[in-house]
């Protein structure tokens, strides 16, 4: 039943926005024993891969807006799903910030102005770079992840390794991006910490929405180029449920 | 045979909090390479994931008294399992703080003031996190675990991957929250230390069964509500023998 | 179509490079919290794990002249292939180098003379290690690498897992490495960098084709000996289609 | 044929001293971005992996003498070959730490006296632990690695992943142990570099045959106990090939 594939949408960016961002905000900087940025990409890409098992045969876990788009353009997903998934993971992200904002405030040491995992270009880039430099991070990153997706769940792929593939693809995405764009990628995952942040986030979310989608379309065209792969292809895992 | 099983569970929970608060204990804050709550958030996830493959076709490997719960609250494990499996889990999480200590007071380092890795809240939280914030958080997270268990071993999960989306989700739920409580979601490992350190670590142990025991009944509902699972469905593997 | 095929290689090693290579030069040494190069070394691994899923079943995923090289003398790869697989594999890596440079030079903190992730010997081993010992270490982790890659697509070996094992394989290799070369076993990967950073580094560069060349060749024909392969033998997912 | 096989020890324990040894000689505390324990107990973890999938299928991979007498104690392995595997496996190790020596002394950071991996107890460990914890952790450990290794290759445990299960189980020990005795359960990996270190550590080697053989003879026997299993029961993937 629709209803549930779309809860389970919810479920899932609630889960990568809350325990993604949460390792971020919680765990990353904790004195001397912090997990770092290695430990948030690894919190990011295990968002993923326990949530494609998890949910993999309800939704086909997207649990992002770039990753619907781009298997729409692979010719993976049907168009008419393309605007309830994103509805229902935006939602999910923003609930995740939600609760994560309630826990995370119960410290003292809490503060927005430390930018709670927000995305950022120029000024609000962790490393300071550029609009331009981050603008092409972000859509070369997600173009890759989409043709890793792709591949991943190709017919000709192995079986079951799909999740371990895609989850841990991500974790590599975040150990070259946090320091460009605290990496995202994923423009639901962008919105939700945006609206608790306000301002400069607010600002810079559009990078956010049209980096990801951009460089999602591309990463699905390609691949289904590289693969010849027909447009009704039967495909693995992350498919969504027959209509 | 069911004493068999129940012995299982019991190495299966000495595992979890031997090799688990042993790398807390032991490893995280070693000078100048310790291995951080990025390495200990890992120990705890590898415990599960090892024993899955080797005790999960023997008792389902639950290792949790939270997990016990959660499971027959999804419709997967026997009611009248739920108090041995229980009384196994403490008792091998009770001999594993006894080993425990034996080898770590073999260093003239060791202080049980340091607290053995046992879980609090408020100012016995590692980053000082209000007790409703670690209660919320307990309860999230053990319910998101849940939900993972439950889909992971779903029979339309891909076979024999579980074991890795659960450690690896046990990791994950680390990642996010040793800051806060020390990471529960599981009332055996949090009462093992407990009775070693005794005094404050006692007195909050409440909050340690009654949150993870929560979130693990509502991880299992949700779950099969949205996989519209009927009461008797037939699962993969963390399911118990049949009897 | 072999141009795909071809296309496929590029694309494989334009990752390995981007994001490996990316990693050390954007996220190890970021203040604080950067990913060290244990975070470098599960980069490089993650490159060949995510890409071995998406399109081992297009090119066999070598990304590397040595591995390509190797294959064949292990009885595994048509010597027609060599050569355009290497020509493919550089155009990726010197590619991969030429949008990382484009991303990286967006900071104020980027300089080439850091390195840009180039290997070296002598005083430009990270660690000052003498040339003999960089040769040797590079040809036994090479020939150490298609050992893995040789016996982890054995027809014997369980199937799906070749991914995983050469990935991680490559996380090894450089956790033991990076000091020593910035590891390279992969001469494409290390002619992408060194032709950005120029002098020293493209004067060095000789080493890092011979050694990996001839450590990949040795571990071929050992693999083969090892496990009395016949010349034609049928294996798993790393095998180029038939042509 | 026998030799080969005795040959894939030899080589698959040359790796695991090698790469293990290696990683904590020349990377766990290079400056800064060095891996740390972490990294070491990874890498430790990986050689067992990589190498289980690569020839595991030839010699069973046990890589370490506590793992052949284990199994033989739970009926997996016969005892004709426990000898021959034993010297092989001592071997590989002696080899790994002459080929890792010359590689380490090419830089002039290295020397011998700051241990070159070596094992210890008392004023030689890490952390400074008694001989009685020394003992009690290595006992513990292995027999938890047996308990690991006899479940995973189980003939009802999921097929392929023993490997998996395995090396990350090796990984987890290291998490916990190498500030106690550097961590062994492993009497060949001990071996090796006790001999070129000599001295205290040759004086101190015999803990590291008796606690690690000790341990692995009662996890294999205990977990036959668990498992019910009779003698002569079909394995998985680390049982030795057919006679």
């Amino acid at each position: 039943m629709d209803f549930r594939k779309y809860c389970a949408e919810a479920v899932g960016t609630f889960w990568l926005t809350f325990a993604g961002c949460g390792s971020a905000v919680i765990a990353a900087a904790f004195p001397q024993v912090g997990i770092g940025l290695l430990g948030v990409a690894l919190a990011f890409g295990l968002t993923v891969l326990t949530m494609a098992y998890s949910i993999g045969h309800i939704s086909g876990c997207h649990l992002n807006p770039a990753v619907t788009l781009g298997l729409a353009a692979g010719g993976r997903f049907p168009a008419k799903d393309i605007l309830p998934y994103i509805v229902a993971q935006v939602i999910g992200a923003i609930v995740a910030s939600a609760v994560l904002y309630l826990i995370a405030s119960g410290s003292a040491e809490f503060s927005l102005a430390k930018g709670f995992a927000a995305n950022g270009y120029g000024e609000h880039s962790p490393g300071g770079y550029s609009l331009m430099s981050c603008l092409l991070a972000e859509v070369v990153l997600t173009m890759m992840f989409l043709f890793i997706i792709m591949g991943a769940t190709h017919g000709k792929a192995p079986v079951g390794f799909a999740p371990i593939a895609i989850g841990l693809g991500l974790t590599l995405i975040h150990l070259v991006g946090i320091p460009i764009t605290n990496t995202s990628v994923n423009p639901a995952r962008s919105t939700g910490p945006a609206l608790f942040v306000g301002g400069w986030a607010l600002g810079q979310l559009w990078l956010f929405w049209v980096a990801p989608l951009l460089g999602g379309v591309l990463g699905g065209l390609f691949y289904r180029w590289i693969s010849e792969e027909p447009a009704a292809m039967v495909t693995g895992m992350p498919k969504a449920p027959a209509h």
